[in-house]
Formats: C-alpha cells, structure tokens, sequence
C-alpha cells in the first residue's frame, strides 16, 4: 500500500503510535502534536535551534550502486543523529524535535513506519531519552525529504561555540571520522554489499546510521571546552571554519591522524584508496571537534588530535598538519 | 548565474543581508546563524513550535497556466505567512524562524536572494517585527522546497487550543477565507493574468502572498478566546478538526457565509464557479477561526460566523450549516 491510498489523517494514525515509544516521558513537550503548533519547555529561558534537510538522491540513495537499499528506518535513524549532533556541539541537551516529511505519492505506507520506528530507534539508541517528537508536517514532492527542526537546553551553561579556541588549546576529537566516508565510497562502488567483511559493513552503517558522541557535548562543556563544533563536512573543512571564526590555526599531529585512519583499513585496501583522504576531507560521522585549555584532563570520549596556534603574520587561519597547510577536500553542496 | 556557480559560503553570503532588515533589532535571537545551532530567547520558559514545508508543483508552480511566474519573493513571503499563521493560531507572538532550502543547482542565485527579501518583507510586513532569522541550510534537490520552523512566546498566557470550543460559543473568523482558492483557481484557468482586473488579481496575491491577521491571535487569547486554530485546509474541514477535538459542532450562519462570498465574485463569475464552495472548502488564506463565550464583545478584527453547539445523539461532532451537515470540500494532501 501506497501513502496516495491513505488520507493525511490516516497516514498520521500509523504513524503516531511509532514516536515517542519507549519507557521515560518526555517532561519538556508541554503540548505534542495535534494542534498549530506544540509547546516545549525551556527552563532556562533559552531554546537551543537548529534545522537540517535529508533530500533522496542528494543525502541518501535509495538504491546504491553496490546493492545496498537504504530504508524508511536508516533515514529516520540519520535525521535524528545529524539533528540531535548540532544540538551536541554546542553542549546542549536535546529536547525536541518537529519533523516534516515530503513523499512521492508512490512511497510505501511501510516505508514511512519504518522512517518512524527510525527516528525513535535514532533518539533512544544514540542517549537522548529527553528528546520527543513534539509534531509535524507531511506533504507531497517527486522526491522524499526530511526536514528536522530541533531544540535543545544549554541547562543553565554557557554555550560552547566555534570562536573560541585560543593558542596553546589542545585540540581534541570525540567520536569518529572518515568511516560515514569510507562506507559511502563502498556503497557507490561495484562491490557487492554481500560480499563485504562485518568490518566493512560496519562503515557502511556508520553512513546509513550515524552514531555521533551525545554524552561528548555536555560533558565538554562543563569541562571548560574554549570551541566546539560537529564534524559534518569534514576534518579539515570544519576544523577551517573553527579556525577562521577564532582567528587562529589548528596544527592537526599526523600520528594522531594515522591512528584514525586504522578503522578505514577494510575499506581503503578494498578500494585502493588513501585512507587519509577520508579521515580529513568525510563529513557525516558527526563526531565532535573541541579544544580545550592547555593541561587540562579531556573529559570521557575525547582524544587530543593538534593544538591551536596564533595565525603567522601573512598566513591566515586555516588548519595544517605537523605546521604544513592541509587543503580543504570536504564536501561542498553546490560548488562543481 | 546560477547557485550551482556558487559554494554554500559564498551563496549564504548574498543571502545574510537580506535578512533581518529593518528598524528594530530582535532581542530574542541570543545567538545567530554562524555556529551549529541558533539560541532563542524563551522568556518564560517555554516555547511554542511549528514546522511546515512547501514544495514546486505541490504548493506553487513556478509558471502557472495564466502565465503568472510565482516569484522568489513570492514564495519567501509565503514561507513567512504560513508559519506565522500557526504561532498566530496559538495566540502566541513569534520570536524567531530557521529556514532550510533545497535547490536544484539551476536555480538563479537571483530567486534566491529575491526568496531572501520576500521572506523579509513578509516578517515585516504582516507585523512581526520581533521574528528573525535565527539560521537555516541549504541544500540541493531535484525541486525547490523550503522548510520554516517557527519559535513563538505566549508570554505567560496559556494557549489557545483547537479543543477549547463549548456549547454556546460563538463562532467567529478573523482575517479572510476563500481568496486564496479563487486565486488558485484564476492561476490555473486558461485566462491570462495580464486581462484580469485589480480585483481578480488581488485574489491571486492572497494564493502567492497571503496576510493572515497575526495581531488577531494574541488579541484573541487576551480576550479570552475558548478555542482558536487557523484556516489553512478550509473551513469545513478545519472546523470539523476543531468541533472533533472540542466535541462539539460549529453551526455555520448561512448570510455570513454569503458575505464572505462577495469578495469571491470578480473570479466566481468570470470562471462561473459558485463562489462559496471557495468560502467552505478553501484554505490558504489562513483566517483564524476562534470560538469565544457567548455574549462576550469579539476583540477587533473578528466577525461572528455561527455558533457552537452540543451534538445531537448519534450526530457526531463536525461542522453544519444552519442546522444541516456540510460536506468536507476542503484540501488533502494524499487521498486521489
């Protein structure tokens, strides 16, 4: 059965008792969905937002080269984990969110349970027991999208943001990076997903489901974190723009580098590739860049992976690895 | 030139200074776009939320079959309407929006700052002058589509819910209904849009660029309205929304319905449709519907439509005119 057979109502009927399962209630959705608009609370006067889009063909395929299908319940679990990540890097504690989904009329009503049982699996499994889905919007296009608008409490706490690395900062990374690279480039290669290795699938889910680090970003702000930001578009073009927005360089240590590359080894020989390249320029692991005050014990999750350093007179911002300028290969939306 | 010659940056970059212009700064953005989430002022500790999409070809059609190409500005302003519309409807005032927008890479970087602009001037416009941009995103897909998430502030009032509506309420409309849908059905008619007179294009600028009564809504709650929603599927069908959850019926006064039909008429009788099938079943110009305690004087703005009554055994709730059923006519997304 298709979502054209179904009224909205009807839609919204399957839909509703796949949300929001799970043993806690969620205390901060006031009002949940059902009317114009809900009510969230935000006990400290302040509501953290911020709005991310999954589009077919562009975020995700449904069919990959390799074989892989991507389903109803990668894409929920995804738009939870991208969302509840910038809600993360600023240190904040998830508490909502609202989600809207546009479908081709030919989309399988299962398809969009799955979504749904996705978006709670992605909310329970990554640690956000206090974020409710708190409404919605369904709605009709040639191409599924997912829209996700969430919100967060900073709890009282100053927010951690990208400006305010300082030199002599350690630099460090919770999480992962490049492994949501490696597995793309195996879904867009010619090898069949079936005949992959548990470990080379394993990169494969962290494409489809990422896991981002939600205990990091809190625990990084009561730490005294000086910057942080999630990794979506990659090492070296995100650690740039913390770099630019602090006025200073992120000097990365190759063998931190290379002990993060270990984990791309199944892919990287599989493909011929430098796993390297992943492990600078792969976004969409969502792992989490943070720097930290010279000395001080990183808390749980983090590694120390470079230091900040006060820009050279006629150098810029940017990042560099070992004192050497690294390029910008992250992934740009519109440039060719 | 097209947002395909352009990286994220430098398309954001033309885009930031369109927005939020105007005389007054908003003090409810704490933090702005820039970093992984935006931070909004939530006064007293709660916020009122909303999220809505539209699509190319489902909610507009960048050229229409009079001729009429719906501008970027055009859908900007739109994207303001409708999502104030909800925050409206709460009897809530909004404080801030983030906006997500998917571009095919052919879209002229033109459209996109005139969809800046338009989104701008609908915030100034339809007297929100508290609601700016806190963030968004952009992306690329196959259609356009843009995604609004709206923040709103009760400060310190209670909600005006769809299920407040009590026996004996009167029944009353802030704003307009049926414009939109004769505009829609003048943009899809074979009658070219530069024959039509002012006033039949006037019905098409409500479809395009709609003014909902946003000082209504507040207005409403302070007076003490027992049931509010907005108008955007129809009257039939959202007052049955509002009589099911109130567990009432709204009973439609016939010459009131007649009145709101005079403005219909310039397009009724050019197409030689009978207008208040537009009155009942048209959505889009999002009206506020509220229902208010008998006798009560109805705050500016609104005009009595009819009454609440308690549903007869076996009758069910939903909406009649002068004592009789009407049909749902109004707008659904999915059903054939």
């Amino acid at each position: 059965m298709t979502v054209a057979a179904l009224s909205e109502s009807e839609l919204l009927e399957r839909i509703f008792p796949r949300l929001n399962r799970g043993p806690r209630v969620n205390a901060a959705v006031l009002l949940g969905p059902g009317d114009d608009a809900a009510i969230v609370a935000a006990p400290d006067g302040r509501t953290v937002i911020s709005i991310d889009t999954q589009v077919e063909d562009q975020d995700f395929r449904l069919e990959w080269n390799n074989g892989y299908r991507t389903s109803g319940y990668d894409v929920g679990w995804k738009a939870a984990a991208q969302n509840l990540s910038d809600i993360n890097a600023m240190g904040a504690r998830a508490t909502s969110l609202v989600v809207s989904l546009t479908m081709p009329p030919a989309t399988a009503v299962s398809w969009v349970e799955d979504f749904a049982d996705g978006l709670t699996a992605g909310l329970r499994g990554l640690g956000a027991p206090d974020c409710a889905v708190a409404g919605g919007d369904l709605g009709r296009g040639r191409e599924l999208a997912v829209s996700v608008a969430i919100l967060g409490s900073l709890d009282g706490g100053d927010p951690v943001l990208r400006s305010g690395a300082r030199p002599g900062d350690t630099l460090a990374l919770a999480g992962t990076v490049g492994r949501a690279a490696a597995g793309l480039a195996l879904l867009e290669s010619d090898i069949p997903v079936h005949t992959l290795s548990g470990e080379q699938r394993a990169l494969i889910d962290t494409q489809c489901r990422p896991r981002p680090p939600l205990a990091a970003g809190p625990l990084a702000r009561r730490a005294g974190a000086t910057a942080m930001m999630d990794i979506s578009d990659g090492l070296v073009r995100d650690g740039g723009r913390m770099a630019a927005a602090s006025g200073g360089v992120l000097n990365l240590d190759p063998d931190a580098l290379k002990a993060l590359a270990v984990p791309l080894l199944p892919a990287a020989e599989l493909l011929g590739i430098e796993p390297l390249d992943w492990v600078l320029g792969g976004g969409e692991d969502h792992g989490l860049l943070a720097t930290f005050p010279a000395g001080l014990q990183l808390p749980p999750g983090f590694t120390a992976i470079g230091s900040v350093e006060a820009p050279a007179p006629m150098d810029g911002t940017g990042v560099k690895i070992a004192g050497r300028a690294a390029d910008a290969v992250g992934w740009d939306h519109f440039a060719d």
